[in-house]
């Protein structure tokens, strides 16, 4: 026996896209397979009418439900487990999947959590400092020739993977993790605690959390683990604090 | 041992695109994944500019590459395996597979074979007279919500699909099958005989003509089997002659 991917769990996050219709086009697409949450990032709101346009009627559902954001971590902050797109490969991002590998991982922890897709502006992708909150990289498969997709056929790629993949069914399926909120607190009290401990340079604090954060986000944390971890810091500094005074 | 699809040999074939957007967008998609070969059937030469703008600079020697036709069978005849893509299924247009199936199948004939893939126009896909050249069909699977995909968003999936296939490397691969234009000379000269002994009616000889070229179509014809079809029609022909006159 197999499971679907439950596809009213995933959601499209498009952080700062450039052009309105490749937003309407991605809607159209996330439809096509099933998937109807789309979130957009940006400093102003998109030409409703060009996204219409690319989105035609039988999608405008979707771009009239978009909901917007000024910040990529307060538009992740509800999401269990976050999927980050990019095209750079390299040791310093960690392991990459491939799309496939991606959405049969998908079409199980979607079971029990609320899941973001998040693509990058068109010319740029995501930066490191956004790919942070992603626990799972992903990189789609191109010809040396011309490696850059444009953003509505990446997220069409994405969609379809998610909408045709199988998961064997297993007895329990991933429980409810922690939410990007809970673990963002977490990372930052971590952050504080690892700074007064002299663990962390304060001059380059963030390139040593990005190397916790990465072993941390394959772990899959339970809120009561987000909560042990900020738990253990509390205490940490409490004795850092006595020992100080 | 796995041996990935030969995608020089592969080409896109749109048949009466309506809008040159498309055309250009499907050029970008079928050159981030490595095919090269961009065919056009229609009775009018689409605009070079708007084709270009979607195509980027990068897939716009796709573009001044795309070879016209005016004709569909004109355009085919020179490949020996075409998969037809449709989004309505129904026992009329015999079995359809899912792309990832598609692919390993092409992964295979691709090595030593010419192989195009074939797309209807954006409203209507493609007519029952046009699938008849098909060797076989794919249909993308979506969301009831929403079948209809984009004409590029269709030829992306495709064309990831066969770029990402691996096929298990086998000590032969299928040698060199038949071409289209073989083919269809074999089968005009088939539907003739067929009517001369009355095997087929005279008023729907395409009906019967499409369930002769849906089981011959699956068995992959070489060029000597189509010489010896056209053979075995020829002596019959003499024979009814002979008894006639």
């Amino acid at each position: 026996m197999h499971t679907t991917t439950k596809t009213e769990n995933i959601t499209i996050v498009l952080n700062n896209p450039k052009y309105p219709g490749n937003i309407g086009s991605a809607a159209r697409c996330a439809k096509n397979m099933g998937i109807e949450g789309l979130f957009v990032v940006g400093h102003e709101y998109p030409d409703m009418e060009k996204m219409k346009q690319m989105a035609t009627h039988v999608a405008s559902d979707i771009v009239e439900n978009i909901k917007y954001f000024d910040r990529l971590g307060e538009a992740l902050s509800g999401f269990n487990y976050i999927v980050g797109t990019t095209s750079r490969l390299g040791s310093a991002r960690g392991p990459v999947v491939q799309p496939g590998e991606m959405a049969r991982q998908i079409a199980d922890i979607s079971q029990n959590n609320k899941v973001a897709i998040l693509f990058g502006p068109e010319d740029a992708g995501l930066a490191n400092d956004e790919l942070k909150y992603c626990h799972l990289l992903v990189a789609i498969p191109t010809s040396n020739e011309l490696k850059s997709i444009n953003l509505s056929h990446a997220v069409m790629i994405l969609c379809y993977e998610i909408f045709t993949a199988r998961t064997p069914s297993s007895e329990r399926f991933t429980p409810k993790l922690a939410t990007s909120f809970e673990l963002e607190g977490m990372y930052g009290h971590l952050k504080e605690m690892l700074v007064k401990i002299d663990f962390i340079n304060l001059e380059k604090p963030d390139y040593w959390m990005m190397n916790i954060r990465r072993f941390l986000s394959r772990t899959k944390l339970f809120s009561k683990e987000a909560q042990i971890i900020r738990g253990i810091c509390r205490n940490a500094e409490r004795c850092i604090g006595n020992k100080k005074a």
